[in-house]
């Protein structure tokens, strides 16, 4: 059996999440499976390294699949490119070792989200961009990220309830940048909870209101309380940029 | 009566162009025309800076009306945000002399021509660029641009027929980037013939095949025959960028 591993970008807006789903055929983990076992003659099934969200993008997903089809990589992008929808792109395939796992051996992953803070949306990058008029303070999103830098438990960031799997995760690093008027906040760890990204930036949102000092986020963490946090940030400004093994 | 001159962007992609048209509803004119008269109370007609085609879309469009109403600038910029599709944005409402005319008093206009040049489309740019896989030869492309600069004949670059009205425009300059894989093409002149700069971009890009050397594009110019020229390029990757005054 090969193992081949694929970097995929696609266009989240109309989708309900990367998932397979019982109940709808829009989702981009179905779609390709999809073309995937028609171009193979197998029932495919893809490892992806994680859930994203309803209307979340992606720039560089990774998963993996087996497979004992014969053909070239460069023959399977090929057909993928001329079956897949025009908003889901495979940007490479490669042969990986057999013990590859597209979940279970990420070390971390970098996530961005995007904010146009600028008085009028973008009519280019409505679909792209969380369009939020009022200005935010850069210095204090700053100041309040890096409290949740490092290990916690981060029990406040998930809409995730009753589990008994461990909410304890580390964030590596949260940058925030500006530029004509459109943030950008790129956060790696080594793992999200459900919302977790979204969550965070709901939390730093406020703090950038001057509504959440550090010392409040210290406290929400500490709280271990979903409602304490700050709302969940819209799908759409939600991209994942890349996933490191 | 006050002199309004607006900024507008729009993704063109939906609608049938910037004009007005009696069988369909969309078009940007009739949008905006449709709100700027509820708002005032009269029935409001907007003087654009020339035509774009179906699904063009527009940076920086200019368009000027006449009015009696008396709110202020930045109210108006408020209720056309709040009432116009997500596809149009107004950027700017400015208050000009009486005898501004958005369209007589053009003086030149630049727009950009997008192409994606990579092997594969870009999920999120779909919309915005033509994708075409075959390598253009940059260089090719820049010195065939070079025969349209200055004042000719464009009767062989424009799909208009058996018009009385002159063919004669001036092109002031044409610059061809590239940014990974990303190929954008500025052109600037008094102005322009229907689909003027998409036939320039389809002979530009045969041009970059090899298909085309400089003197074939000065061969076509002087044989003032349309089908001499390079094919229509598609109309998602054009943008009207600005127009100077």
């Amino acid at each position: 059996m090969r193992n081949l591993k694929m970097k995929i970008s696609y266009d989240g807006f109309k989708y309900k999440g990367w998932q397979k789903q019982k109940d709808t055929d829009l989702t981009i983990q179905g779609k390709i499976e999809a073309v995937l076992s028609k171009m193979t003659e197998e029932a495919v099934q893809l490892v992806g390294c994680g859930r994203t969200d309803s209307g979340v993008h992606a720039e560089n997903y990774i998963a993996n699949f087996h497979t004992k089809c014969a053909l070239s990589t460069d023959t399977m992008l090929d057909y993928l490119y001329e079956y897949l929808p025009e908003d889901i792109g495979i940007k490479s395939i490669e042969e990986v070792a057999e013990r590859f796992h597209a979940r279970y051996n990420v070390k971390s992953k970098t996530y961005v989200y995007k904010i146009n803070n600028n008085k009028f949306r973008d009519v280019f990058n409505r679909k792209y961009t969380y369009h939020l008029a009022d200005k935010l303070n850069l210095m204090k999103m700053r100041y309040a990220s890096q409290v949740l830098i490092g290990t916690h438990d981060f029990q406040s960031f998930t809409n995730l309830r009753n589990s008994d799997k461990s909410t304890i995760r580390t964030i590596n690093y949260i940058n925030i940048d500006e530029k004509d008027g459109l943030l950008v906040i790129e956060v790696n760890g080594n793992g999200f909870l459900w919302n977790m990204v979204r969550i965070i930036v709901g939390t730093l949102i406020e703090a950038g209101k001057g509504n959440l000092k550090p010392t409040d986020v210290e406290k929400i963490l500490n709280e271990k309380k979903r409602w304490e946090a700050g709302p969940l940030a819209q799908a759409k400004g939600l991209f994942l940029r890349d996933v490191e093994y």
